[in-house]
């Protein structure tokens, strides 16, 4: 709703209105706007911005507005913001500029905001170093907590979380954390160390994102110091970057299950859409021709009972919608830490019971199913497609949960069999296995169709 | 590790070491711990705790295991740390309970807490009332700023956040916000009506838990308000709530997508398993008889032509694949608020757009494949597979996008339409459309095969 009555302020051209606007929405709703707007409109919309309001949307623009804003605001306007940008927002912006634009830029940071920035870009992608902020609050510990508290009011109000502070020896070793609610719930003439925590939690500067934000969720932190080898304090990662690193990592998940790689949004080009899919599909269609292959030597077979093409993509689909729910569970279990692959035996033996009750009932179904489509003189399909039926559902649970949890404990991405990865290999075996058995059936007991 | 230390003092049965390490390790780890004893000795392990731990613990046990030891327990100790849950955790455990027990505990709880847990179960499950908690600091507008610190460090120690206080007039309406940091960094002597901020993002206790965990993570808050009807201020939700939600969120996107219904987890019961999938797997197969049946009447077509039985399986695979990859994106953009319905042209536009260019390569891969596997005097159908091969992608994606828009649209779950329903409707337009052009091609042409 305000987000209307700023566009219609644009419509009017009332720019004094909508510099009002823009100065009172919240920095998001502005970023939001600003991308959305015309791009010869987005430099004019962003110099309405007093200073404050400035630094805080320009970090919620996208890193290609935030390029071109670069690109058309004056130098020391652009040098102002990048200045006051956190170190790991910087970072994100750096790894997407041209580098001769970097070059410039670092060259006027301050000294300080430089090596901030250079030391994130030093971690690989994808790492707490990459993702954390060198922006928190270092006490040592023999401060006392009336010492701390004023330290604390004289940081720069610009620290990402000023709700834990932590602890350091000399040497720059994280030895403990205390929260600002413990400070504020003390004497202030007690010493830091007495009432700091040393059950510290927290992450090496290489492990990965979703560790991280695996660890924080577990233990419902809003804050993760980052130590490097030497158990040296040089950052810490905030909540907000792993509410987004969670719902990333819950994306690829879904993505990769149905066979789209990347981090593919809903908007991205079509051309990124089809270098997302298409070498899924054709690798997907290439192992096809390894199903489809197995079926092409029994078209005599099928011209001579062609019920089974009415019955072998109900196995087809039947078989792939079992497999992929039992994979689909496993996956996700593994995704938010809810299994590892020691639960291996537990989980085949859930899904192996639940899947001999689900067979027995797919079974049956396919026997009714098959009677009422097959000539009178082809009844005796029914039975054979029950039973693969049965067979077919027992695989299906056993692949779908086998598979992620073999690639997991390869230390591999449980998610690189995808649904039609799975689907595939199911059609292989389900239809080789059906028409097999009825090429017998035709052959010993000499069935006539 | 810790664990693993803590599992060794347990085998050579040392209590003491025990009671030691369970109450140093974080709570978390305790309650994982607790709930993987055998039934026998939870209670045992449990009662080592010393009465601080054994709340903080109390919180991460399963419902279940609470349960469990809410009969195990002396009442004392049940009352204790009842009393001492955060409201929002004992409307979760009270929503389990038998009502026998629930009644005992409410007479014994403090008339505060008991006053609290009625409040947030009067609200229907999954709303911000329910998931709220009514642990929250308020102040009065009048107030100063030292007085305000000064009243914080008065607050039980227990409020779930601290770091954000409410402000409300007389009639407890929430007027402004302002932060622990803000008020750590003002002279004590300014008014807190000159500091708080009126632009308070907050919402209503009706709102759904995913709407009010999209709000949060947009604004990157770490606790937001919640309001009645008459905006007064009835409670807060924490942002270890919301990550929580988040993820369930997901994983039921995840899920629905696979054709499993309700939030099953990788260890849920046989029985669970079956009851949450059976049905979507016997809905799809009565679908599916509608695509078989359609089919069925061109059993002599097949008979015929029996190199169609290799081929539409490929149809159905790659049909099904590329339509679930278009399903996919779209549901998780919308999962995520990246997209609303009135991106719909947007969205299609670009999925038509690159589903041309993979319609093309599909194409032509499905002539050629024909080609191979066609006795001479069939060649001609590799034509028409190519030909259906490009409606079937077109129709794919298509159907993909709209689908979830339109159900979203109409207020309904996007993640009705799951994968395996979108493959079964286009297995029925695909076969049909292959099946009806081949047989008008042979009536037409009096091509012989």
């Amino acid at each position: 709703m305000l987000m209307q009555d700023v566009r219609n302020s644009l419509d009017i051209a009332d720019l004094n209105q909508l510099k009002c606007d823009l100065n009172h929405l919240q920095p998001v709703d502005v970023g939001e706007y600003i991308s959305e707007l015309p791009e010869q409109q987005r430099a004019i919309a962003f110099r309405l911005l007093n200073k404050g309001q400035a630094i805080d949307v320009f970090e919620y623009l996208p890193t290609d507005v935030q390029e071109e804003l670069i690109n058309s605001l004056h130098d020391a306007q652009v040098v102002h913001l990048v200045e006051e940008m956190s170190p790991d927002e910087r970072a994100e912006l750096f790894d997407e500029l041209p580098a001769g634009v970097i070059k410039r830029l670092l060259k006027e940071l301050s000294p300080e905001q430089r090596q901030a920035t250079a030391t994130i870009l030093g971690y690989p992608e994808g790492t707490a170093g990459r993702v954390m902020t060198t922006e928190y609050v270092r006490l040592r510990e023999g401060l006392t907590v009336g010492e701390a508290l004023s330290k604390i009011r004289r940081q720069d109000e610009d620290k990402e979380t000023i709700y834990y502070a932590y602890v350091t020896d000399d040497n720059r070793t994280l030895v403990s954390v205390v929260s600002l609610r413990q400070l504020l719930f003390t004497f202030p003439e007690v010493l830091i160390r007495d009432i700091a925590s040393d059950r510290v939690i927290k992450v090496k500067t290489e492990a990965s994102q979703e560790e991280v934000a695996q660890i924080m969720k577990r233990y419902d932190l809003i804050a993760i110091p980052v130590v490097d080898r030497e158990d040296r304090l040089v950052g810490i990662i905030t909540i907000d970057d792993v509410v987004d690193i969670l719902e990333e990592e819950a994306t690829e998940d879904i993505q990769k299950l149905a066979g789209v790689s990347g981090d593919e949004g809903a908007l991205s080009s079509p051309l990124a859409t089809i270098i997302n899919r298409l070498p899924w599909l054709l690798g997907i269609m290439g192992l096809y021709i390894g199903a489809a292959s197995a079926i092409a030597p029994f078209q005599s077979v099928i011209a001579a009972v062609p019920v089974l093409a009415v019955i072998m993509p109900i196995f087809s689909n039947t078989g792939g919608t079992v497999g992929i729910q039992a994979l689909t569970v496993t996956i996700r279990g593994l995704g938010v830490g809810e299994v590892t692959p020691k639960d291996t035996l537990k989980i085949l033996r859930k899904e192996l019971l639940a899947g001999a009750g689900t067979a027995l009932a797919l079974g049956i179904t396919m026997i009714l199913l098959s009677l009422i489509w097959a000539r009178p003189q082809e009844r005796w399909v029914a039975l054979v497609a029950g039973m693969v039926m049965v067979t077919n559902t027992i695989v299906a649970v056993t692949l779908g949960t086998l598979l992620p949890m073999g690639l997991k404990r390869l230390k591999l991405d449980p998610a690189l069999v995808s649904g039609p990865l799975l689907t595939t290999m199911l059609d292989s075996i389900g239809f080789l296995t059906f028409l097999t058995l009825i090429s017998l059936a035709l052959k010993v007991f000499h069935l006539k169709p």
